[in-house]
């Protein structure tokens, strides 16, 4: 099975001849170069994805400087919050390595769901796994001291720091580049 | 149509007869008293809340302090991050009012799912839409400044204020009740 969004769905659902074929042939694997801008603010957002490899920001833009407030890497799903309404986007969502997705719209979605329900009640039950886990981000953001939030990082997603720039991930830990330096010297200096 | 569920539903998918049956003759909404406590830390979770009327809280105990982390009230639901799994809880869920909501169980979703495909549809859209909206607040709180955040809040959610004390809206707000006093003051004075 080449086929990577195959792959990932066969750890979660038996597929059938009938869905590897409607899977393989539909074109919804695309690249994207480093530095591509998917999405902009004020833009209406049609097309959601989940990343094979590399890695998108979202941030936003407050008062003239860029405020990063998420890094999605492999097998993660990025849905932009005003995906498939009329809503315009706030953020915008940015490839900070070259990248390569699978590229959902509302229309494929509808489509697949129609012919395999199946799909539709395993991203029913991913969703709510995604939900919960982000319920306990959101909750542990807010209890946790500044220190407490990089050394999390440092467990739960060490790779974020070889891959997006320092001031990037200050931005999306909530801290200032300043206090994010000193925590880390200071940090380095215990071990 | 007496059954808020049902009411509920209505909003989003058309209520045939076999559905409404099927959901009345179903006895899933419980009242708890303030104060009850309906999940601990460290016990397994097998209930999922939506709540018809009341409040209910979301705190971690750490370093021996209560820590709210949210305030689910009317027409939202409580998903607990272990819900259905066997992995105990790392918070407790407390109804901080009387409370009126519907439960649901795995065994129950899995059955109503089965017989109501919609409903599973529904419910996937759903998820989405709440996780877009978690996704945006999540976001947002990592921006905000301490009074940006009270202001918020007073925009969003002004009856919070009222329905919880002053030291769990601080915390829900991840700053200190002193810090929570001096905004507000300042807020009034600015009146």
């Amino acid at each position: 099975m080449d086929n990577e969004i195959l792959k990932y769905l066969s750890k979660y659902i038996p597929i059938t001849k009938e869905l590897e074929e409607e899977i393989s042939k539909i074109e919804f694997i695309k690249c994207f170069d480093k530095g591509t801008v998917l999405l902009e603010e004020g833009k209406i957002s049609n097309e959601c994805y989940f990343i094979i490899k590399g890695c998108i920001r979202s941030f936003y833009l407050k008062d003239g400087e860029e405020r990063t407030t998420e890094f999605h890497t492999e097998e993660q799903a990025v849905v932009p919050s005003a995906y498939g309404s009329n809503v315009p986007s706030e953020y915008y969502l940015e490839c900070i390595e070259d990248t390569i997705t699978g590229v959902g719209t509302p229309e494929l979605e509808t489509e697949i769901y129609q012919k395999f329900p199946q799909i539709e009640s395993l991203n029913r039950a991913l969703g709510e796994a995604i939900m919960a886990k982000q319920q306990d981000s959101f909750a542990e953001f807010k209890m946790a001291s500044h220190e407490e939030k990089y050394l999390a990082l440092l467990k739960n997603r060490p790779d974020l720091l070889q891959r997006a720039p320092q001031h990037q991930i200050a931005s999306y830990l909530g801290i200032k580049p300043e206090s994010l330096s000193r925590i880390r010297k200071r940090i380095m200096n215990q071990k």
